[in-house]
């Protein structure tokens, strides 16, 4: 098993760190310390060497912060967690506050006695939250300090798990679709139209995308911890812990990367002297930006030019992604199968759920990890939407209850997320019409033509439009960007009503999963990935539309479908995706399998 | 009449004006100018006297720039005017370049000579559109220049028409709703959240509705140029030309403003030096900026304190945007009547359609203006988006084609804007299919219901998404602002596929204007004002939704409608806003319009 249902932390972790945590401040002077979930490379999960905020608090989510001070502290978490942050985290120690209105800031504001001096350590911090949490304390009459050591890291000690160091290897350029040293010249290119001969990249996702590499140092994505500078010409120098570094690599990034390690960074920044820049403000901590500063370097704040050529998928990466969504949505058929015939019987609980879906992936042969920990939600819990089964909250499946699975696979080829949500025994009236709106702003995400220069957020009311209609919501976004053999949650692209400006391209790669939660009652999320289309001619039409090609294959419960709240075009779009499912996916199941598919996928009349 | 059909500016103006600015220019010894659309006020419609970009190259445009350097000028232009700045600029002397895509600082970049000076009236410019002009001239190694006096207005002379002086007026609270004492103290209440102790407001919509006054310096809005100071406890300084004071002026305004002319604003600013004081770089020119940071005030960046309580309009304005637009609507009905039946076979040309629609609103004795010029566009003219007719330009209808006409009333209880389009013959099957997917989108954005927090960004799509799908759109925006007896267009909500954050609150009105144009043949909108209604339960909902009431009341060409292209859903929408004009309007028509409307609004089964 590659998942485990242990608590990685629990309400315990406040009462006994943090009095260490402040014993450290005090040693080194601090009224206060900022403990903000990022980790040094702004990772969404973390090595577990870096989950300082679950430590401090035993609050295990993938977003939020703590304020410490000397006599109280405050934990932020959003929507999503309000329910878990209570269950995980001692409310008697910690003030629980919501991370986005108001947030930290709001809390410094008021919380912080005149003349108090609060450390935060710099490269846990972007240097535009850090101005605002700054601005904050000064309005309370107090300052922000940076600090060196982490006083959290010095309470935290020998307990503190070891740094990752899986080995590095090569992402061959069958999978890749074009070479590294194509890769950075092509953005070294690009820099001088930001104004920049040089760039600091340290988002491990584009260290792994634009050297061809893939790690191991953070769970459930291959993703390599370091840091790299890439110049004009496409050279670079890449800072890789040398234990990190496999045999094979130094010959597989060529004689244009020089590799260092990475204590050699700061030196090499405090030599760019007069050099123009290029750091990300939104992926490189404050640190960055204060040794250049220092160094006398001219700083061109912009995102960071491997974003976007990274989510444009090429070719290769597309046809690759299709392959391991007809893998996975084979495995995904067989577990399918299962729920619907011997679970609905033998009524298991969600760790046999989670255990069932990995084995079918495992059996692949081509399982190189999880994308991230299944969500196996029965019933109640299926309406906590970033649930995570452990022994302690596991629950039986049902009967006239819904299960909301939430799943998916890293292969070489691509990476896949997909949840489905299926009844256990009987469905409700109530959970059929919720799953049937569900239903249509899915079909309708996914069937939207559009023009070069939609935004994901020109969408994203699309899927929420039928939920609206009838006076319902969900609180998360519409879709995220995923990589390529990378992490799950890539931008810059989005679907969501948070207003962005980047247009969705072909090749870009997200998913499309509205959802519907009754607190105590159940959940429901229908999610694909689809793929951004190259533009295409319409008949009768005079301007190429953009559009969706659908990557996730698998059947979609039609006993939740209440096909009177259909229209017939979206009876039709789910029919042939049902029939292109049946079609691509039966091929590769076992007889059993492929028999129940063809009843799961038969067209509703 | 009202609406003039001359042309204010034409192809002479660039070759007899640019000579007499290049000598001005060289005599304060500056290698270059900038020209902005926008004048002292950034207003949209311009006193004659401040259209400077029209008498230096004829453009006449709501937007624009040129660049006029010694040996070479520029204009820039956005896709709307694309066509119109061929016909007014002459193109020897003006490179035509867009606005948008690169703009004025791209061509700064390549076009300035190293070590030239390019001088600008620091009143006409933003500073953020200041600051990437002066980055892009230092690019190419050349400099920005404030200069005062602007040597265009020195080289306009004596030929310059006079500033305005229409006297400003009390606007009476049976129209305001609420009291400027009211205003002024909750706008100053919301200063100190904004971190500032006073606020520099200078839009003239802005002026006028925190003051509740109204004047006539600006054609087709009822605005008054001045600016204002506005004091955390309510009372403020208001700059207005003694000239322009009326006589019961200063009683309405109460003891809490002071009048001041506006020469005594610059040593009031200078007077600031230590205080917190916000202005809005959306509105205020660089001058402000400059002014205060000379003086050593701490200059607050931030909205305009008024954008948004001037955008959520009161209940009484609500009441008085219905009023308007039941007159509205049955002036437009006799007009829509005429079009239907006398014009259909007397095909007069688009000055006597302007001059029909001009008599019917003039007859309901409550007319204070148009709220823009009437466009009517016959035929290929009305493909044009921001056609006016002129004696040069103006088409006769033809039998066969479309006539779309876009128009607008100012009355005391509010501003109306409405878009019919109107088949004059027979329409073409193309026709009918494209008036019915605009229709489709114009029904989607009129029904749509959201929660609180949704922006027009986020609402945009669903106006277009009919006509995407058959590989179609329109290059304009789906819906703009509407003041109160103010300007036509208002912000700060929109919708539009440009992302923005301004959530659609309750009593916002927003136009919802979808079209269809194919150039050279013939141009399709339909546009009707909508106000943010109070959000409500839906049955078995969970969360109270938002939505719109659609304010205008006038028919929808039935004659254009392909029922086989609308659902179900559509239908019944459309033939429950049809019996709802009837009801309304119905009563306030004469008997013959009445028989007609009938037949107009009558169901589509």
């Amino acid at each position: 098993m590659r998942q485990s249902f242990d608590d990685t932390a629990d309400r315990s972790y406040g009462p006994r760190h943090l009095p260490l945590i402040r014993k450290a401040m005090a040693e080194q002077g601090l009224d206060g310390f900022l403990t903000p979930h990022e980790d040094e490379h702004q990772n969404e999960y973390l090595p577990a060497a870096n989950d300082r905020l679950a430590w401090a608090t035993g609050f295990t989510g993938s977003a939020g912060a703590a304020v410490i001070l000397k006599d109280k502290a405050a934990i932020f978490v959003d929507g999503r967690y309000a329910l878990q942050v209570l269950d995980q985290v001692d409310t008697g120690l910690f003030e629980v506050r919501d991370l986005v209105e108001g947030g930290v800031p709001a809390y410094l504001e008021t919380a912080l006695d005149r003349g108090s001096v609060v450390g935060y350590d710099p490269k846990l911090h972007s240097p535009d939250a850090l101005e605002r949490l700054s601005a904050a304390a000064a309005r309370a009459g107090a300052r922000l300090k940076p600090v060196d050591p982490n006083p959290l890291d010095r309470a935290w000690g020998a307990e503190r798990p070891a740094q990752p160091a899986a080995a590095v290897v090569p992402h061959p350029l069958e999978f890749a679709g074009e070479a590294s040293a194509d890769k950075r010249r092509r953005v070294g290119e690009s820099l001088g139209k930001a104004g920049a001969e040089a760039a600091v990249i340290t988002a491990p996702a584009s260290i792994a995308w634009l050297f061809n590499i893939r790690g191991g140092d953070v769970i459930r994505s291959p993703l390599p911890l370091g840091q790299a500078i890439l110049e004009e010409d496409g050279s670079a120098i890449l800072f890789l812990d040398p234990a990190k570094v496999s045999e094979d690599l130094p010959a597989w990034l060529g004689n244009s990367v020089t590799l260092q390690a990475p204590d050699a960074l700061p030196a090499v920044l405090d030599a760019f002297k007069g050099r123009r820049v290029l750091v990300d403000p939104a992926q490189s901590s404050a640190w960055y930006f204060e040794r250049l500063r220092h160094a006398g370097a001219e700083i061109v704040r912009a995102q960071d030019p491997t974003a976007l050529p990274r989510a444009r998928k090429n070719a290769v990466e597309v046809e690759g992604a299709r392959q391991a969504h007809i893998r996975d949505g084979a495995a995904l058929s067989r577990f399918l199968h299962w729920v619907s015939s011997e679970a609905q019987a033998g009524l298991p609980d969600e760790l046999e759920v989670v255990r069932k879906l990995e084995g079918f992936r495992e059996a692949t042969g081509a399982l190189k990890d999880l994308s991230f920990d299944t969500i196996a939600g029965a019933a109640s819990n299926g309406a906590i939407v970033h649930y995570r089964p452990t022994h302690r909250l596991a629950k039986k499946l049902e009967t006239g209850s819904l299960l909301l699975v939430d799943s998916g696979a890293q292969y070489l080829d691509g990476t896949t997320d997909v949840t489905r949500t299926i009844a256990i025994g009987e469905p409700t009236p109530e959970m059929r019409d919720r799953f049937t709106r569900v239903l249509k702003g899915h079909l309708a995400l996914a069937r939207v033509r559009f023009p070069a220069g939609t935004t994901g957020s020109a969408l994203d009311g699309f899927a929420r439009a039928p939920l609206w209609a009838a006076g319902l919501d969900y609180d998360h976004g519409t879709g995220h960007g995923v990589g390529s053999y990378l992490g799950v949650h890539e931008g810059p692209q989005r679907i969501s009503k948070v207003p962005n400006s980047v247009a969705l391209e072909p090749g870009m790669i997200v998913s499309n999963e509205p959802g519907y939660y009754k607190t105590g009652g159940f959940g429901i999320r229908i999610e694909n990935l689809q793929v951004v289309t190259e533009p295409a001619e319409i008949e009768g039409g005079e301007r190429p539309m953009l559009g969706f090609e659908t990557l996730t294959l698998a059947p979609i419960d039609r006993r939740l479908v209440d096909k009177s709240l259909l229209t017939r075009e979206e009876l039709a779009q789910l029919n042939a995706y049902h029939a292109r499912v049946l079609a691509v996916v039966g091929p590769k199941v076992p007889a059993d399998v492929a028999e129940w598919l063809e009843g799961a996928c038969a067209p509703i009349a």
